[in-house]
């Protein structure tokens, strides 16, 4: 079974495909799912956003980490893990996260959604689908083209849950995912450092992060369902 | 003064641009200098390069790492080694190294060449040049898409350096690169591992990678000079 690492999206899967923006689209995703939403829908831009504003819909997603015009939310998990979204489908657009998990669901066969949260049932459950190949997709600054550190840092993470569950073959970019995941002592203060993190700090929304980087704290990973050209309609397994 | 490291050519830089791919075009490109060459062209294809044939040109580069058909050299940093080039231009086509470089010079003010081989010198040359800026690009697998750890620990060695010449400010691709660096004990035995020189074995060129993770050795550094949308020619600076 192969194992790899794209430090960013890189636009061909085969197989099953956990994509992660950690700070903070795929974290904050797996959270209105836990917090009791039906289903969280990625679209491609903003505009098809908006215009599935309907009953029983939240917006949600940013733009320079602020809120965008006319949503209900940001992309807080930490706002997010304060509310209950039951029987709400909620629709999200964000600078690199949901831009990743479009590129991935092009080609991808199983798609997943993975943060430092469910970093451990999110590795089960890729292992359990795989056939051949799971990829692991770095969002980072997946618009302006640059890896993340805090992304690859979290790849790292399943890399080690997964090479605890099976035999893999590593490409370079799990090598170098393992070789930061084992070079950074203390997550938070490493995604802290991150641009990502970095960027956080500067709007006011630091305490993001420390929500961000508690490792394997529920079981909920969503997982692709639906998909159009503009749309990916995320469900909870576990 | 910033300094950054892309995983993979970017595509906007503004200032002093380091381009890698040390296995193996840029230590390559580096070898004809040091052995005489007047000049290195790196062309955007193979066509380009087919077309300067004539007196005292080489044709040199690979496909799959193996030389063109109608070429004179391979892309072999040994076998280059062996010879002299003395009045030559050599003409250069490779994957992913002299399309890495294209990309660099589209933008950047001054790009050079780096590899192990010419470490502490494209480091001090890119110290002198830069007013803002170093940018380390890592070619990779830039004609596929995919980051080399090969490349990325070459990087790790550079910035290793300038850190020790000044004080620079580091991008999360830069804590990547020293990450790889630092956990990376042995080159030979790393860069043997890499993608990049799995792939080298494979064709029975392993032996290139051996001439390839010598540091620091040279003092030659390539620097580009005249460019056009199909030529970027280096001559030696040292």
């Amino acid at each position: 079974m192969k194992l790899r690492v794209d430090l960013l999206p890189h636009g061909e899967y085969s197989d099953t495909v956990l994509v992660i923006d950690v700070l903070r689209a795929t974290t904050t995703a797996g959270v209105y799912l836990e917090n009791g939403a039906k289903a969280v829908v990625f679209t491609s831009d903003i505009e098809t956003a908006l215009a599935m504003r309907g009953e029983n819909v939240t917006l949600a997603g940013e733009r320079g980490g602020l809120a965008i015009p006319d949503f209900d939310l940001g992309n807080s998990p930490l706002e997010a893990s304060q509310q209950r979204f039951d029987h709400r489908t909620v629709v999200m657009n964000t600078t690199n996260g949901t831009l990743a998990a479009h590129i991935a669901a092009a080609t991808g066969k199983y798609v997943l959604l993975a943060s430092l949260r469910n970093a451990h049932a999110a590795a089960r459950r890729a292992k359990a689908l795989c056939s051949e190949e799971i990829a692991i997709v770095c969002a980072g600054g997946s618009a302006g083209g640059r890896a993340g550190v805090d992304d690859i840092y979290t790849a790292g993470v399943l890399c080690e849950y997964l090479m605890a569950m099976g035999d893999f073959t590593l490409d370079d970019g799990a090598r170098i995912a393992l070789m930061v995941r084992r070079g950074a002592s203390d997550p938070l203060e490493f995604l802290s450092s991150s641009g990502a993190g970095q960027a956080l700090e500067r709007v006011g929304l630091g305490a993001d992060i420390n929500f961000c980087v508690q490792i394997s704290q529920t079981t909920i990973v969503p997982i692709l369902g639906e998909r159009t050209e503009k749309t990916l309609s995320f469900a909870a397994a576990n």
